[in-house]
């Protein structure tokens, strides 16, 4: 009686579909090495008898701890249920290297300090060797080792009652530097619960970049110090449903242990009505009839109040927040309320300003403008690039639209930088599963010149929060911004469907072990 | 930068969107109900102050008071941040009634017996009526005081920090006596406590069948007493993934005490790869270059001992499962190895059997002598009618094909009862808040002759297992399934999806409010 189409049926036999759709890998990696050797040999882990062993003098020794203690945890975890004297088995099996007891960490260039905070283009690289002398990872940054630890924790699976790790040789870096994902925490709230696990589930994808989308029009859940009035009467309510300063602290310390930016979003000059509850004269007035009509447009860009407003607010924001990149929004810009408010007219005229994008224009050079004075880098919406704003390098553009190959394609020849969502929004569903769609995706399809290529700095799936809650948004996102997460770190040539869909499916129950509420990407199956 | 279409963004403000984007009722119930008048009267509820008064010899006290613990449970809870003394400021108020200290509870006709089982056609018609006099529910039979207590708990709303119930009229009762919900346990298996998760959420939108499509191709489940290898051999694993018969029982015993049937299906000749694990011999042997080729297809309709087995397992599940109804299946079977195996040719041609769709009845002929002789009623999917099974009119035709409409009205015009899928599959999905194509599905919309329309039982939700876990199933299935309760239950001249909208964001927060993880159904917004 199942009417959808049952997306993997080919893989399995022809008339027995008996147990799941697709068999899972075992100690495969996801995103996928950029090279991976593995042999037939193997160690056995024996989970509470393992250790890591550290560089002495690393310069950021509880940093490194932390997430040692993760990685040993998870590790331990996965083999809660194998018996310590299994292994005794394979002694016989020429194959068999023995216990596994230690993985060696070589930090070739040190660690500057416990504050470390990554930044765009930082080196991500490691290489894992697993072979008969032991185990070690190397890595010339601290975000190489993340990503090596993850790496390692992912090879090793449990086989009848006992952990093994095969004989592996990885060399490995991401594709692209920038590797985000959007989490809206406007349109629902997200309880700080939910940030954190979303976190963790990023740092198992290996994204870098956390972009708090974290206030819109339907509510401002930011407790700002400089205008706490915002979140009192712009969030859905003023305790329960806001991020006060510590608890924006929590989530930039919490991803910043795992290697991951938090860039965040305070979308200007449209997507700002929750500002307007408690500081409505920000806002354009919309006019019906000659008379103001009760509602209100975008930031009013005609007066110098607002602009010292954001000025105040941005500066806050710039301190709250350690990254380097702010997103200043500048999307989607809805023109009727300029168009019908006089004093936005009569500004016009005595500006020579001829139309609303060009007006569009003035407001958002005003801000890039703040941004600057602050020296902080920012990234925008593609509308601002499109509507002819003068830009410095150093600013992204993030293209969402459709035909966003071409727009990117356009962005990079005119010498900016970009990061590319279109296909990636999450909020776009498909009956089955759908992750195909956006791991088929090539961000660069349309860009073949090399310096161009360069300019593309990454990509981001969009988790929009209009129909998502604290209930449902975990098994929404993942697995599918997995297949997003594969397609920006892993190779180009990385694009076997059937090769992905066995290792996405061991990665999902991988992640439901790991305490992530996933949903099945693949069809009919369990977790072992 | 949202691409997805806001459905109800008619509903708000031109310009501003601030806020959730349908304002949620307050004390509406979820489904409408056939007649309600309610006044600006109103009460206030001290949570830990209120009462039930019921009958003396009502004949299943435990039972009655069992849902009683529930629903006072309920209203505690919506109250417990509630302050006792709140109503004193009412007091001025002409509508003003005081405080609700008591529900009365008149039950007609008494309760047969602590073991009562609900029937096909039991009447859950209840009235209630919240005046100057006080509060009374009565109904005719348990399952109205069941229904109607739910519905007293949706009346009860917060208004700042008081619990209120307005002066309410209600006289209600569904419009089908069939209304139920699909849940797969064969694809993906779903722990017991996801499955009272969704009985609780079946009761608090008034579904009265569970269908349990406990097996199916990819794994078998359930623990026979009679055959505990099926689950042994055919389950996911034969310990932690099965319902042991302690298991069925609880499920039968949670579902029974909120008013619901559990309708077992075991579903053949197809959809049963998962039983050939153990036993082989029940499936048909596929050919290639006339040699077995080691799969197997549809279970075998020319040996004996098929139908030996089946009876065997079917007398246990009549026995098992209390309600006189079983599913039997007997939808999608594939042909190929019927026409690759020389036995079945062989078979046919003794047998005067021209087609495999006549093989195919001949089998289903086989099940349903069995049930009959078991004294079990029985549902079979459209395929059975459409081959033309013969079928005693007790037998319930469930259509889910494409076309249903016309199928509908085909089956009852040859004189049998039917129950609608076919536009409630929550295996298919849209973007965005897709309730509302469930919603605006009429069933009946092709029939006229009242007749025909009296042999329309009902309709069932399907949630087939495919692509939901139990980490997703729950908000998957809710608020989405609401919206077939309510066409289920209520007139069908409710039909304003405007109104709904509204009545089902405040329906979504009230499940989320008693612990049912649903997803958002209209957009931004959040729960009080």
């Amino acid at each position: 009686m199942l009417k959808s189409i049952i997306l993997f049926s080919f893989l399995v036999g022809c008339a027995l579909a008996l147990g799941p759709a697709v068999l899972a890998t075992k100690g495969a990696v996801w995103p996928k090495p950029q090279a991976e050797e593995k042999t037939q040999d193997y160690y056995t882990i024996l989970p509470h008898g393992f250790n890591f062993k550290v560089p002495d003098n690393v310069g950021c020794p509880n940093f490194l701890n932390d997430a040692l203690t993760r990685y040993w945890t998870i590790i331990a975890t996965a083999g809660s249920k194998v018996s310590q004297n299994s292994w005794t088995r394979f002694q016989a099996d020429g194959n068999f290297l023995g216990t596994l007891q230690t993985l060696n960490i070589d930090l070739e260039a040190g660690c500057e300090s416990e504050d470390i905070y990554p930044k765009e283009g930082d080196s991500e690289n490691y290489t894992l060797v697993v072979d008969a002398q032991g185990a070690t990872l190397s890595a010339s940054t601290i975000w190489g080792v993340l990503r090596g630890l993850e790496t390692f924790s992912q090879l090793i699976y449990v086989e009848q009652d006992s952990l093994i790790i095969n004989g592996t040789t990885i060399t490995d870096g991401p594709r692209f530097t920038y590797r985000g994902l959007l989490i809206d925490t406007s349109r629902h709230f997200e309880p700080l619960t939910i940030i954190f696990a979303m976190l963790d589930a990023m740092a198992y994808n290996k994204f870098n970049v956390f972009h708090w989308h974290i206030v819109d029009d339907h509510s401002f859940p930011y407790k700002s110090r400089t205008y706490p009035e915002l979140s009192d009467e712009g969030a859905y309510h003023p305790f329960s449903k806001i991020y006060e300063q510590s608890d924006v602290a929590r989530v930039i310390e919490y991803a910043r242990l795992r290697g991951i930016r938090v860039i965040p979003e305070f979308d200007t000059p449209g997507h700002t009505s929750s500002w307007g509850a408690s500081h409505p004269e920000l806002l354009t007035a919309c006019y019906s009839n000659n008379e103001p009509n009760g509602n209100f447009g975008p930031m009013d860009p005609t007066k110098n109040s607002t602009y010292d407003f954001v000025t105040q607010l941005f500066t806050e924001i710039v301190d709250v927040f350690p990254d380097n990149y702010f997103h200043i929004g500048g999307d989607e810009v809805d023109f009727t309320c300029w168009q019908n408010n006089p004093d936005v007219g009569t500004f016009m005229g005595e500006n020579n300003i001829a139309t609303y994008k060009e007006l569009e224009s003035f407001y958002i050079q005003h801000v890039v403008d703040i941004l600057d004075n602050l020296e902080s880098q920012y990234l925008v919406w593609e509308e601002v690039f499109v509507n002819g704003v003068v830009l410095p390098n150093s600013t992204v553009v993030h293209v969402w639209k459709n035909n966003g190959l071409t727009t990117l394609r356009s962005v990079v020849q005119a010498g900016k930088r970009a990061v590319y969502s279109s296909c990636w929004y999450l909020s776009d569903l498909q009956s089955g599963g759908d992750w195909n769609g956006f791991y088929k995706c090539e961000p660069v399809a349309l860009i073949d010149d090399e310096a161009e290529l360069d300019l593309v700095v990454g990509g981001e799936a969009c988790m929009w929060g209009e129909y998502v809650n604290e209930f449902s948004i975990v098994p929404r996102v993942w697995p599918r911004a997995s297949a997003v997460a594969e397609r920006l770190w892993s190779d180009r040539e990385v694009t076997d469907v059937n090769d992905a869909a066995r290792r996405l499916e061991e990665h999902t129950c991988r992640m439901n072990k790991r305490g992530i509420a996933a949903q099945p990407p693949n069809g009919p199956g369990f977790c072992p």
